[in-house]
C-alpha cells in the first residue's frame, strides 16, 4: 500500500468492530522506536498480523538492540529514532518510550506523514496533547494511544454490560492498583499506574469528570509513590483511584455500583475476573414521614465468562483496520488528551496537598 | 464499694496493663443506656465480668426493652434514662445510643457522679467532647469511648510490632471498611464506618494528623454514601480510609507500609488475619550520580499466631480495672476527641468537595 | 397434647414441607440427654420453637448440669437418663451423647413411649439400627437423626438443582472435611467426621452404593486420623469422602460433577458458598473412526442467594412437626441405617488396609 | 566434545549441585523427538544453555514441524525419528511423546550411543524401564526422566525443610490435582497427572510404598477420568492422590502433615506457595489412666520466599551436566522405574475395583 493509505475511500460495509481486513494492498509498514520491556511485545504481536509488517526497530540502548536483532533477524535494527521516522519504507511509527520524549518523536513522526501508536500516558501535558491532535488532522492521519486494557475480555463485557443497562444508573467507580515498584525516575505514581485506571474509566464511564481532588505522599525520591485521586463526574457519579508503589501485595481490584447492580473486577484471578452482584438498595418513604428509609437487596451472584484473548494482538489488529478503512478508533489522540488532562489536574491538585482543580 | 470508687488511692503495686482486679469491695454497678444492636453484648459482657453488676438497662423502644427482660430477668428495665443517670445505686453508666444523644445523656451522668462509657464516635463536635472532658476532670471521673477493636488480637499484635519497630520508619497506613449496608439515618458513612479506622490509626501511629482532605458523594438518602479521606501525619505519613455503604463485597483490609516491612491485615480472613511481608526498598545513589535509585526488595511473609479474646470482655474489664484503680485509659476522653476533631474536619472539607482542612 | 402424639388423625391439609404446627394442644415435650457441646444448642432452638418445650435435661458431668441450670433456670436438671427416659411429663428424647450410648438409650426411650432425635452416627452398628427401627415401627413412634445439614441453605439449593436436573447425569461426587482436631477417644476420623458428609450425599444422589472401599492410617491414639473413602454407585456414579484430623488448615468442599454442568460448595465461604459452573464435556465420534473424542466446554460461574436459616432450628421444627402430624422424617431411622452401613463397612474395609466392601 | 562425553573423568570438585559447567569442550548435541506440546519447552530452554545445542527437531505432524522451522530457522527438521536416533550428529536424544511409544525410542537411542531425556512416564510398564536401565548401564549412558517439578522452588525449599527435619516425623501427604480436561485417548487420568505427584512424592519421602490401593471410574471414553490413590509407606506414612478429568475448577494443593509442623502447597497461588504451619499434635498420659490424650497445638505460620527459576531450564542444565560429569541424575532411569512400578499397581488395583495392590 501507499506511504498514505487514508486516502483509500472508506466501503460502507466495513464498518465493523473488526473486519477481517483487506488482503493483497500490501500490508502496513512499521517503524518501532523503544525496546525496552513493552516493545518487545508490541513488535511480537505486529509480526503475527497479517496486514502489518515491521521493518525496523530502534534503541538507544545496544542490549536491546542485540535483543532485538537475535529475536528477529530479519528486521532493520537502528539507534536513531530519525532514520526510522524519516523513512519512506514506513508507514506507522510506533513509539515505545518514556512519556517526556512522546511529543517530540510523535511529532516529527506525523510531520513526516506517518500514523502514530503512542504509549500510555499519550504526552507530558495538555498543549502537546492538542498539537499533535490538530497536526494528525491536517494531516489525516490517525493516533493511537496504547489503551491495552480496552481490548481485554474483561473491559469489554462490562462496556457491554454497562451499555445493556446490567447495572442501572452508575453512583461510583473504585479502582486499587497497587503493588511493590516498579518505580520510574521521572514521573510519580499517578503518571505511571493510574493511566490504566483512568482510560479504563474514561471508556467505560463515557462521560468527563467537572473536577478531581488528588492526595499523596513522597518518601524515597521525590516522586508521589502513595496517592488517591477522586474525580467528581456529572449526575453524582464519583469515581477513586488507589495507585501505591509501595505495597507489599499487589491488588488489581475496580467496584463499580450501581443502582440495579454492582460489580467487582478482580484482574488477578484466573477465572471468574467479573464478577456481577444482583445487589442494590432500595429507597422507599415511610408513610407520613419525610425521611427516605434505604434497604439494601442481596441476590445472585454471576461470573460470566470471558473471551480469551490476546489483548495488544486485538488492539494493534484494529489499528491496523483503522488505517486500512480510514477510522478513527476509540482509543484516538482525543481519548489520549483526556487522560493527560486529568494526570495534568492531579498533578495541580497534588501540589495543593488536595485542591479540587476543575477540568 | 462507694459510689465514688475514684477516691480510692491507686496502690503501686496495680499499675499493671490488666491486673486482676481487687475482690471483695463490691462490684463496679452499672446502668446501660441502650439496647438495641450493641448494646446486649454490653451487657452480657459486663455479666461475666467479677468485678462488674449491671443493675439496670434502659432503652425508649418497648420490644428492646422485652428483649433485656428475657435474656436477663434479674436486672431492673426502664424506659427512663434519668432514672438510670440520677440513681444512687450505679457507679457507672454505658451509653451505647445514636451519636446525637451522646452529649446530653453523658454531661448528665457526669453531673450526677458516674464514670461514663460510650459508644463510638464520643460526640457530634469538638466543643462536645471537650467539655465532657473538663468535666469528668472536675469530677475526677472516667471516660471510656468505645473503641471495641483496640483490644483485639490483631490490633494489639500490630501494635506490639510497630513498637518493637519490625516495620521501620512509617510510610503509609490505608484501610479500606466497604459493605452493602446498614445505612444510618442521622450521619454519612463516614460517621458510621470510618470511627473505627481512625481510633485505630490513632492508636497505631500515635501522632496527631496536620490535615486532611475528604471527598464523598450522595447517592440516596442525603448523607454520603461513599467516601475516602486521606490524612496528612508528621513525617511525610500518610493515611487514607476508604468507607463505602454500597460496596457489593464486603471488605475489611488495612495496608501499612514501613521502611523495613510491610503488613497486611485483613479482619475477615478466619485465620491468619495479619500478615507481615519481609519487603521493602533500599535507596542507593548511583555512583557520581546525583539521582537516587530505588530498588524493592523481596522476602518471606508470616503470619503471627493473635491471641483469641473477645476483645469487648478485655476493654469492659479495662474499664472496671481503671475506676477502681483510678487510671486514665488509653481510649480516654482525650482519644475520642481526637476522632471527633477528625470527623468534624473530614465534614468541613465534604462540604468544600475536598479542600484542605487543617487540624 | 398426649404423651402418644402419632395418634391424632393426620389433617390432609398439612400436608406441606414445613406447615406452622397446630397450635392450642400443648407443645412436644422434650427430655435432652446430654448437654455438652452440641446439646446446649438443641435445648436453644427447641425453646425457641413454639410447639415444643424443654422439660428436663440430663448430663452426668455436673459442669454440665450447672451451665445448664444457669442457663435455663426454669428447666429441671437431673444427673439420671432413667429419670428423664421414664417420665411421663415427656413426649420425646433428644440424645446427645457419644455414639457408643445411643443404642441402649434410644431402645429404653422407645420401650417408654417416647419418639427419639438422636445425635449422627444413629448407632454403633447395623443391628442396633435395624433392632431401633423395628421398635420404633412397632410402638408407632418416630425417630429422626441428627442431619443438620440437610437443612442448611447450601444442601437445600443443592437438592433443588439436582432435582431440577441442572447438573444432567451424576458423574461424582468428591468431599473433603479436614481440620486439626478435635480428636475423639472413643472412634476413628471416619466415624467423626464423615456421618456429615455420608448423610448429605445419601440425600443428595438418592440411591445406595454397592460398595466401598475405605484406606486410612494410624498415627497417634490408635484410631485412624487419617482416611479415605471410595463408594461405588450404581450408573457409574462414584464418591469419595476424605478425612483428617492432621490437617493444618480447615477444608470444606464438596465437588459435584454431572454431564451438564458441576458444582462446587465450599461451606466455609461467607457468601458464594455454592458456585454452579456451566462446564462439561461433549463426546463426538471422529469420522470414520471407532475413537471417541471428549471435548470440554466451558462458560459463566453462577452463585445463586441461599437461604439465610438456622438449619438446627428447622429440623427441629420439622422434628416436631412430623410428631404431630406423623409423618416420616427425611432424616428417619432408615436414613440413619444406610449411614451406619457404610460407616460399618468403612470400618470392615480398613481393618483389610483397603480391601472391596459391598454393602 | 566426542559423542560419548562419559569417559571424561569426573572431576572430584564438581561433586556440587549445579556446577557452572565446563567451558571450551563443545557444547551437548541434542535431537528432540515429539514438537506437540511440550517439545517446544525443551528445545526453547535447550536453545538458552551454554553447553547445549539443539541439532534437530523431529515429529510426525507436518504443522509441528512448519511451527519448529519457523521458530528455530537453523534447526534441521524431519520426519524420521530413526534420523535423529542414528545421527553420529548428536550426542543425546530428548523424547517428548506419548509414553506408548517411549520405549522403543528409548531402546533405538540408546542402543545408538545416545543418552536419554525422555517424558514421564518413562515407560508404559515395568518391564520395559527395567531393559532401557540394563541397558544404560551396559553402554555407561544416562538417562533422566523429566520431572521437571523437582526443579521448582516449591519443591527444593520442602525438599530442604524435610532435610532439616522442620516437620518431625512425617504423618501423610495429601495431593489433589484437578482440572477439566485435558482428556487423554491412551491413558487414563492416573497415568496422565499422577506422575507429578508420584515423582515429587518419591522425591520428598525418600522410601518406596509398601503398597496401594487405587478407586476410580469411567465415565466418558473408557478410560478412569477420577480416580484416587492411596499408598502405604514404611513407618505408618501414608500417602493420598486424588486425580480428575472432570472438576470444574484447577486445584494443585499438597498437605504434608508431620509431628512437628505441617505444610500446605497451592501451586496455583501467585506468591506464598508454601505455607508451613507450626501445628501439630501433643499427646500425654493421664495420670493412672491408659488412655492417651491427644491435644493440637496452634501457632504461627509462615511462607518462605522461593527461588524464582525457570524449573525446566534448571533440569536441562543438571542433565547436561550430569553428562559432562558422569553423574547419575536424582531423575534418573530408577526414578522414573519407581514411578511406572506405581502407575502399574494402580491399574491393576483399579481392575479389581481398589484391591490392595503390593508393590
Amino acid at each position: 500500500m501507499s506511504a498514505n493509505p487514508t486516502t483509500v475511500t472508506k466501503p460502507l460495509e466495513s464498518v465493523q468492530l473488526y473486519p477481517a481486513v483487506r488482503k493483497g494492498f500490501g500490508a502496513i509498514r512499521f517503524g518501532v522506536i523503544g525496546y525496552g520491556y513493552w516493545g518487545p511485545n508490541v513488535v511480537r504481536n505486529l509480526h503475527s498480523i497479517a496486514d502489518a509488517e515491521v521493518v525496523s526497530v530502534c534503541d538507544k540502548s545496544s542490549s536491546s538492540r542485540k535483543r532485538a536483532h537475535k529475536s528477529h533477524p530479519s528486521i532493520y535494527v537502528s539507534a536513531d529514532a530519525q532514520e526510522v521516522i524519516t523513512s519512506p519504507e514506513i508507514d506507522a511509527v510506533a513509539i515505545i518510550t518514556p512519556v517526556w520524549t512522546h511529543f517530540e518523536l510523535a511529532k516529527a513522526a506525523l510531520e513526516n506523514g506517518k500514523h502514530i501508536f503512542v504509549e500510555k500516558p499519550f504526552t507530558s501535558n495538555v498543549a502537546q496533547a492538542e498539537e499533535l491532535i490538530e497536526l494528525a488532522k491536517r494531516r489525516n492521519l490517525k493516533i493511537m494511544v496504547d489503551y491495552t486494557f480496552l481490548f481485554t475480555g474483561a473491559v469489554k463485557k462490562i462496556k457491554q454490560l454497562l451499555g445493556e443497562d446490567h447495572l442501572g444508573k452508575l453512583y461510583y467507580y473504585d479502582s486499587t492498583r497497587v503493588n511493590l515498584g516498579l518505580f520510574q525516575h521521572d514521573i510519580n505514581v499517578i503518571w505511571d499506574l493510574a493511566p490504566h485506571d483512568l482510560s479504563i474509566m474514561d471508556y467505560l464511564i463515557g462521560s468527563n469528570p467537572e473536577g478531581l481532588v488528588a492526595t499523596g505522599q513522597r518518601h524515597l525520591n521525590g516522586f508521589e509513590d502513595v496517592a488517591f485521586i477522586t474525580l467528581y463526574f456529572p449526575e453524582n457519579i464519583i469515581a477513586h483511584v488507589n495507585v501505591n508503589w509501595l505495597s507489599p501485595v499487589k491488588v488489581r481490584t475496580t467496584l463499580i455500583g450501581g443502582e440495579k447492580r454492582m460489580l467487582v473486577w478482580n484482574d488477578l484471578e484466573a477465572d471468574e475476573k467479573v464478577k456481577i452482584y444482583d445487589r442494590g438498595v432500595d429507597i422507599t418513604n415511610r408513610e407520613g414521614v419525610y425521611e427516605l428509609l434505604v434497604n439494601y437487596r442481596s441476590g445472585d451472584m454471576w461470573a460470566p465468562q470471558l473471551e480469551q484473548v490476546e489483548a495488544l494482538r486485538q488492539e494493534l489488529t484494529y489499528f491496523v483496520d483503522c488505517m486500512i478503512n480510514d477510522r478513527d478508533p476509540i482509543n484516538d489522540g482525543a481519548a489520549g488528551l483526556r487522560v493527560v488532562k486529568i494526570l495534568e489536574g492531579a498533578n495541580k491538585s497534588l501540589k495543593k496537598r488536595g485542591a479540587l482543580v476543575y477540568l
